[in-house]
């Protein structure tokens, strides 16, 4: 793994994958919308925690990549969690225009849902005790 | 890659890791909170598209799990997206107690809040043009 300038104590905390990256989720702070998924290692975390702005790795380019630096569609951090068992974060940001690069507000947008099957809440069978 | 029952239309847009898998973001479809990030192929994809109730892949067991099924703590599918390059799903859920193993609703507690600089928004430069 790169050195990297990530506090020690939150970098023992940390599961990555073979490729010592993991996943990590834009949402927008006040609305609660996901906007995207990115990916991190320790340094991209390390810069997202000290500069107010996320910064991923881009595993196609391989190199870092700050939100916004080319779009202008900067992402300012608001807050940012681990998971439970430190394989994924949750940045919660306030994003200026759209996260998505085809133009969406979000990469999850609702023209890319799947046809699924919704049980409803009086369908619901009780749980088995 | 194993046989799956997903439609194959569906199947072609994805974007799958070497193990076959890509995360699922889950989150609580009326308040937006964010709940936990699983790993699905194909096949969790395809039954948590026609079951109704969320199942992912274990990466540390290596096997299916549809979430409840030994705490009772049911995720009910209310909707399902795709990101804009096909590497990631967004499952809107309803539910049922806490999603995490540890007792918390979310895995992303806030007890796991990492120390992030936050620029206040008078702060921001502007966007060089």
């Amino acid at each position: 793994m790169p050195q990297s300038g990530l506090d020690p104590a939150i970098a023992a905390q940390l599961r990555r994958d073979a490729h010592g990256l993991f996943p990590a989720v834009a949402q927008q702070w006040d609305t609660g919308e996901v906007l995207m998924v990115g990916w991190m290692d320790d340094e991209a975390l390390h810069r997202t925690l000290t500069t107010g702005r996320v910064t991923y790795f881009s595993r196609s380019r391989q190199e870092y990549w700050t939100k916004g630096e080319t779009s202008g569609h900067r992402q300012w951090v608001h807050s940012v969690a681990l998971d439970c068992d430190g394989d994924t974060v949750l940045v919660r940001v306030d994003q200026e225009g759209p996260a998505c690069h085809t133009g969406t507000r979000s990469c999850f947008d609702e023209t890319r849902a799947l046809a699924a099957v919704v049980v409803p809440v009086d369908e619901r069978p009780a749980v088995a005790s």
